[in-house]
């Protein structure tokens, strides 16, 4: 992060953060605490990931990518679901979105070189 | 992107903004956007909210909240991996991730009110 | 069991009953009845399932009918796991597969009259 | 397969066989082998593993093995469309479950000898 954008943060607080910080705020207010173990928190978080999967499943391709409006708004719900739990489980697990995020493309980057992995669909034990 | 979005990541763009254009050049150089669409991203953001779950599927909830160096560092990675191809989903449906977030936890809001929800893990449609 | 059944499996015990009785061999000879309790079991059930979705996600719906050799034996053995989970967990919770699974088509049948279902992905609730 | 069983398959079809017929009808009746492509069939498979998963993720793993009775009603449809979908699947990809599901059997006891896997979790991978 540059000296500008730590500038930022100290004076207003990123939106991760932000996000973050209701979360807390949200499970205090209602001692959830007591049930957000990373387990059922991951539990969780696979639940609405395929909450968010059921729409697209008997979609073709092409299809998943003109979504009527409804459906959209529907997704978009869904979207938002595995996110906040995703940064919920994050925070109890200590762990930096944005960090690990920059950390696994460095990863990805060395597993998929451009010049073996571009057009291709194979994993990366495979190229 | 309006004119104001524009403007204001000109001077320093979000960290979440800075991984959804990371993510477009790493599919754009490798040619994969003809397999990015939204079926099989969220095909694929299962299939790695799974591999999260997995390193917890046999502990005890107490267990989960103490892992070993090892294991929460190959979490961290799962972790990742739920987070990129989610930004990289919400970018090929055109949903920006805070404002959909921000709007799901209103929505939690009334559905889980402190009053009721207090302390329970009933659903909504159960309070 | 009922004397009834136990009789009839006495002669010529089903397929199902079969591995059912093969997996609680397995578990008690290793002693992993402790970690088999139905949460755990249904997360490595969803765990498997999405191993099994994996091989598919980035294919076209046509392709995924035409999987190499290689592929589909890598699939059938995804298909085993989840297969194995699935009957262990309904063993756990007392719950006859067959039984269930005729009760649900007809409830399926209930759900998706023929003129109504006919041709269209659209869900029960939506029909 | 025993001689006997043989023959009473002969006369009266087993019960896996019976059930695949039916999802077979089914889709027959309702014009749906046209969405029925393995894809969207491990897809759908994943959303009901996940939808068994739920009523699990806030659970103790004590209290999961304790589950109310209604609880325990709407586990046993999940169960039940795990399965369905699971036979369908199969199906379609020309897999015999009860042979999968020994090869694998097979595979397991020689990943997971009883000396080394006894009383521990850690995967094959690890032992």
């Amino acid at each position: 992060m540059s000296a500008a954008s730590a500038d930022e943060s100290a004076s207003a607080p990123d939106a991760l953060t932000t996000l973050r910080d209701a979360l807390r705020q949200f499970a205090l207010e209602r001692d959830w605490d007591q049930f957000h173990n990373p387990k059922s928190l991951a539990c969780a978080l696979s639940v609405e990931a395929a909450e968010l999967l059921e729409p697209f499943q008997w979609l073709s391709e092409p299809e998943s990518a003109a979504l009527p409006p409804q459906t959209l708004e529907h997704v978009r719900q869904e979207v938002a679901d595995v996110f906040l739990y995703l940064i919920r489980l994050a925070d109890k697990l200590g762990i930096d979105l944005v960090t690990a995020a920059k950390a696994k493309i460095e990863v990805n980057s060395r597993r998929y070189p451009v010049a073996q992995a571009r057009g291709t669909r194979r994993k990366y034990t495979e190229l």
